[in-house]
Formats: C-alpha cells, sequence, structure tokens
C-alpha cells in the first residue's frame, strides 16, 4: 500500500503518490527527509516531487521548513461520493439526534477491515472520544464497526478475527468465539454497542443505515460516558438510522408521493 | 492550475494531478475519455494513470465505468491543517450558534480570491443556500466573503473588483464604489451582511475569527431565510465567532491558568 520497498522499476506516479501515503493522522506533517524515507526515494527526488505537489495545492510547506496536506487536496478530496452523498442526507438526522442527547454523534462506514469515520458532531459536554473525522478505528472494538461485521460478507468477521483481536482496553472481546457471539446477535438486534471496548470511560450504541438495495451503507452511533446510561439511547439512534435509511430509498410510487408533496 | 495545455515536457507527476483537477463539484464523475480530454493526455495514457490512480485509492470507477474521487483521497485530503484544526476548535461553538437557532451554521475561509466552506451544519428546517463543503463561493456576494474581503490585505478588494463583479442575483453588489464602501463598514462594525446576494430567498450575517497574531483566520456565518430578521441574528453569529477566536489565543499566563483548571 505504502510503497516502501526500493523498486527501480517504480513509475513517476507510485513515487508523487507514496509522498501522499507518508501522511496519517499520527503523522500530520513531516520534514522533506522523512517525506524522503517514507517515500523511499533520495532527497532530491523527493524534493522535486513535493515540489510539484505544493505548487499545485496537494500539499503545503510551512514557515518551519515540514510540509503538510494542502488544502486543495482536501477539497478535491471531498468530492468522494461516500462522503459527500452520504453526509448531506444524514446530516439533518445526525444534528437531531445531537440535539436530543448533546452526546458525540458519529457516522462511519467500511474500509476494508477498519472503520472509517465520515462526520462527528460533538458539543463542549460531549465525552472525549478518539474518533476524528477521516480517521480509521478497528471494529471488533467499536459499535459502528461490530454493525459493519454483523451486515457485510461473513468473510469479513472470518478476515478480522484471523488478523488478530487486538486489546485496546482491558473490556475489548479479544475471544473469537466471544466476538462471533456478540456479532450474531448485533445481527438479530439491529443494535451494538462498545462498553469501554475502544475507550476506557466511554460507551457506544450504533446502528445500521441501509441503502435502497437492502445493504449496508453505513453506520451510526452515539458515543456517551460510560456511566451514562447507553442502552437508554438505543431508540434514539435506531429512529435517526431508520430515517436515513428511508431517505436513501425512492419512494414506492413517485408518481402518488409527489402529488401529496406539491 | 488545470494543466491543460499540451507539452512534451509535461513531468509524470503534472499529468497525474491534471486527472484529479478534473473533478469539481460540477463534475464529480468523469467517463475515460472525459478524463484524457481534461487532462489533454492520449486515452491510453489517461487510461494508465487512471488505473494507477484508483489501485492507491485516489479514485474509484464505478460499475457504469465513470470514475470518482476514492475515499482514501477524501481521507488523506481531511489532513490538511486548515481543515482538521479549525473545524475541531470551531464545531463546539458551531453546534452552540446551530441549536440556538435552527438556521444553517457556516465556516469560511479564504482561499485565493475565492471563499471555501470548511464545515455547515444545516438542519431539515434550515433554508436551502447553495454551499457545500469544501465548495467555493465568490467573496463580494456572501457574508463570510465579505468578512474575508475586509479583514484581508487591500490588494484582494482591488483585485476581486479587476476580475469584475459577477451579478449572481439582482441583489448582489456590482459597483465597485458601493462594495469598496461595504467592505469599510464591514471593517468597522465586524459584521457583514449579505441580503439575497448571493441567493434569492436567502440571507446572511457573518463574523470574523482572528488568531492568536490578531490576523484573520476564518468567517462564520448564518444563512436564513431572507424573510427572516438576519440583523437580530447578529449577535448570536458574533458570540461565536469571539468563542472560536478566544480559543485559537493561548492564554495570558499557561501557569496560572493550568492552576486553577487542575
Amino acid at each position: 500500500m505504502g510503497g516502501n520497498t526500493r523498486e527501480p522499476s517504480r513509475s513517476a506516479a507510485d513515487r508523487l503518490l507514496s509522498l501522499l501515503a507518508a501522511f496519517s493522522s499520527d503523522r500530520p506533517s513531516l520534514t522533506l527527509s522523512e517525506l524522503a524515507e517514507a517515500g523511499s526515494l533520495p532527497v532530491s527526488t523527493a524534493h522535486r516531487l513535493a515540489t510539484v505537489l505544493t505548487e499545485w495545492g496537494a500539499l503545503e510547506r510551512h514557515a518551519d521548513g515540514r510540509f503538510h496536506i494542502g488544502l486543495r487536496l482536501w477539497y478535491v478530496g471531498a468530492l468522494a461520493p461516500g462522503h459527500r452523498d452520504l453526509r448531506s442526507v444524514a446530516m439533518p438526522f445526525m444534528e437531531d439526534l445531537y440535539e436530543a442527547t448533546h452526546e458525540n454523534v458519529q457516522l462511519a462506514i467500511r474500509d476494508g477491515k477498519r472503520a472509517l469515520y465520515l462526520d462527528k458532531i460533538s458539543g463542549s459536554q460531549s465525552v472525549a472520544t478518539l474518533t476524528e473525522v477521516a480517521g480509521h478505528l478497528p471494529l471488533h472494538a467499536t459499535g459502528v464497526g461490530k454493525i459493519i461485521l454483523a451486515f457485510s460478507e461473513p468473510r469479513l468477521l472470518a478476515d478480522v478475527v484471523a488478523d488478530g483481536l487486538a486489546r485496546c482496553t482491558r473490556h475489548t472481546i479479544t475471544l473469537p468465539g466471544v466476538l462471533a457471539e456478540t456479532i450474531a446477535q448485533v445481527r438479530e438486534t439491529r443494535l451494538a454497542y462498545s462498553l469501554e471496548e475502544m475507550t476506557v470511560g466511554a460507551s457506544s450504541v450504533a446502528a445500521p443505515i441501509f441503502g435502497a438495495d437492502g445493504t449496508l451503507v453505513a453506520s451510526l452511533a452515539l458515543v456517551v460516558r460510560s456511566s451514562a446510561n447507553v442502552q437508554a439511547l438505543a431508540a434514539a439512534v435506531r429512529t435517526a438510522a431508520l430515517g436515513v435509511t428511508r431517505q436513501l430509498s425512492p419512494p414506492i410510487s413517485t408518481g402518488w408521493k409527489s402529488k401529496l408533496d406539491r
């Protein structure tokens, strides 16, 4: 993925992308030599490519000489349909949920074997979480992730188990049998919990959002202090997720509906 | 910017970036031949580069054969500091503002001679606007844009005027003298209005967010139905913008403050 091996045959395109791949939420800024190392490139090549990227706006170089991701890459990236379309449909429902609870509201989708957070609402009173918009978290330790495991092809659960169930806190489910049982329950109840399994002090409840074809599109969650009664919020999350699901499905008869609406 | 001229000496990096530059909110998906045309490339070259970009995750190809921006470009792009840091500080204040008003709340920064929208909150009752997250709008026709004109170097206003003041609606200020007078007033009152100047039916009030060094960082706005009393919301926007400004400035004496806080 990262292109971290030296191959004389690597194309210029690969080299350019390896520079972008060097950035992550853990490493949001890099020096030129860090960039060169991450891309397995001579410093002179890294400098030339970083200059092209900076001129275009994919990177920006700050006064301290460090490179950051540039705003143009952000606004081009924001054209990704998964982000743009789903976010605009889900946002009003997420707002309602926030207003009703004042807790963290999170929207996540599957990205390979991880949950990718598309959007997040949190007020000044909400509990601190590890979630960042555009950040990834493991599937087995999060409420949104368990929803993804429950409503994806069964091979995903097997793959996640095969990779090993990392212990994020002492409450994380690390036994494959226990996880399989939990996921079967999630499939039945259409609700998933994470009880301090990702972050000590925070619990979550998540519900699925389905597309018009009935497949899972995303997962919506509330994350609250673990002292709160997270079960009591399940109905609110489910209601909001059903609202988004309904918006994603075309009405049964458009002609009839539009007559009533207009 | 777009690399739309045929130059035999164009580097591979330039060609790759010209494919990404082909996407915009008006053209969020393209066929292979549209991509080739936008990048001024032979179809075979465009195909090879688009394949590299798709494998990396910068593009995705849908079942209908059209290319879209890929999720990986979105989450790498979201590492841009202007977006990430400012958004996380501003979000709780934007939430408060939304909850108090249930109107559109928008956060914008300057991007060259346009306003770039970093974030937006809108509920189901909020008035429809042209604003998209990661989208651009002109400076002279928007509340956030007038704030940017008022608190940037004077050359910006001159440049915007020199480019011509496009008429977005029949209420848009298109006379340079009137715009200059308006901007002088904005500088004095630290509030900017757009009264159906961008979208008929929608008006906005905007206030500046300053950084620790006193320079403009961003602009915060409420966008409401033009039938509403937008002036009555000025104090709310100003309060929220002052709150963000305060958070962006380090406390006068950290030692003293941290003692009280802990």
